[in-house]
């Protein structure tokens, strides 16, 4: 068993800012990622799969595949993007590292046909990112 | 002469979007960067003083100045903000790598005490950076 | 249950030498760690907590919280310091990158207050690093 | 218990290609990986160690014993080599990043002497790398 | 004036050797790269044009037309190529970094439709670079 | 004309001191960089030559020979070095970035032996660099 990581790279917006909250408890919590206009990153984003290298090909997936994954569900959905207005699935949430890559997994994980989806990871800064792995725990 | 250069980091949303412009030449001319909700990047700034080093203290400037400078120059102006927005200097110019390249040079420029600003470099994402030279010309 | 990293960076000194071994073993042993006036290295921290996201910040922990636990326990313990002198916790241990790395797991470990600390990794430079985990045991 | 992991980078030539397939299945299935001549990369391969740490050194294994290992095992076999045509242990595979790897694995996991051979992580570029573990399956 | 850089990658193969040396001679002088199977790197490519920012736009060319230029030109060209083999422009030259920026030079200068190209970067490895200079010579 | 960078790394300690300064504007001016024990870095050093490719081997210089230049003059001199107490060309200066630079401009200059030194930019850090160029002028 190999796992495979592809790494891509994508531009979004997004604020900080909850209604529940009082615009004191937003600033105090969110800090200047609640300023009301956003701002925004440079994502990266790894994708793992783990599964069996095929004898024939030599490939535990075929890449082209992937490739074409992550551009329809993630390129054409965050890329260049706001996330707080134009992703459906982070409607309702707030949209930090944590839970984009969460609605990442989710999206990904039920489509991968070779091998399994074993982690997603996603940069927001050079010194910032967030994991998620498929059985909910391990760094 | 030697010439010190200064990296720092800010993360802000853009949009391009040229109001003279008909919504079709928007879209042609900037592609997925005229998205109606911005987006955004990590900047990284790269700031470079020439001058000559000072034998007492083996410096070209003192560095913490050169940090507050930056701090309250650049980061106070753009970190977490929205460059079509929030940014006086930039109002009526499309927030491209260009025009905020040059926006830091002007701002920058008249307030280096010790030496002389010789280059302002901006990378708007890892593939893509624009420079600025102080007499107009070299790379 | 998801993993964040948070990654800083610190300079520090050190020299490797053990008071039991003859100054011959020391040389052999050590090499150019052992020079008698020291080296240094940039090293870079990244810190993993592991947490549920709490549905009204969508946050694992409270980002400046961590921040303030790095400044306290790591960069104002360490940075632009000797790890031979000045570091009490590293008394009487050789200061290599198994052992700082496994310092701070011990000094960050108890003081994470929400989520548990899942991974310390000590970046020596950029061609060696050193990972410790809670459970004794995974890469 | 901690993880030491070391860096090292070659260069080597490859090309995709199984003489089981047809001319057009090896050009669908491989695109520009079967073009004819083949091409080539700067690999970057990660080797992790698990082990415990010497009291008296604060290593958990020799690095200049670890450095000759992988000059010995993985530099000479594949540095400037050719992964078709130079790399005996590859003959038959085709030399994806899946098999490179997996052979790095089995040359240096019965050859570490102190401490476990804990991961192989081979970088074809900057965005697509390959892990192996050594029970067979952790991302 | 400002300078717009481009970065972009490319995967090729190469060997050095020159008919005109003995065995030994080619040997001796180029080492590892005269391997007789050849060996390959990911090439790094920047690519700097100057020019005037157009008020219009915020923009001092077209990056779409420059995507398409450096595909058409550099990509088609040498991407999973044998620099040896494939590439017209290199016949009867060995394929150094040297030589290749030089050719990279001479095809796209005369493209450039607006500004002018001010520098080409090719990078063969991550600690070898080679500059090229449209007036010959500057750092 | 063609420039050519090689890039190595060493790792070194110092202490920012002048010894004509009270201990307190040595604590002002220096800051963390007078703690009385030092810090270190791992510096990167990029050494830039220019000149005319020959066409016999495709080369600006003969890159073993500047390899063992690089390791004689300053591997040798400053690697795992203290900068205050085992560089003899540094006796006198403070051992900033600045000082390190030039240095080894002085060191390397007058022994290329084809082409002519243009650039020494030597790293402290990932964010901090100094550059010297031979006629005393440009970035």
């Amino acid at each position: 068993m190999v796992y495979l990581t592809r790494k891509i790279e994508f531009s979004a917006a997004h604020r900080y800012h909850n209604p529940d909250f009082s615009a004191e408890e937003n600033r105090r919590i969110f800090g200047k990622c609640n300023y009301p206009n956003g701002h925004g990153h440079n994502y990266v984003l790894e994708v793992t799969v783990g599964g069996e290298t095929d004898p024939a090909t030599g490939m535990v997936l075929d890449l082209k595949e992937l490739k074409e994954l992550l551009e329809r569900e993630v390129m054409d959905r965050m890329d260049h993007r706001s996330l707080n207005h134009e992703v459906a699935e982070l409607a309702g949430r707030i949209p930090t590292c944590e839970n984009v890559a969460a609605v990442i997994w989710e999206l990904l994980a039920p489509k991968i046909r070779r091998g399994q989806l074993a982690r997603v990871r996603l940069w927001e800064s050079p010194d910032l990112y967030v994991d998620c792995y498929g059985d909910g725990g391990r760094a």
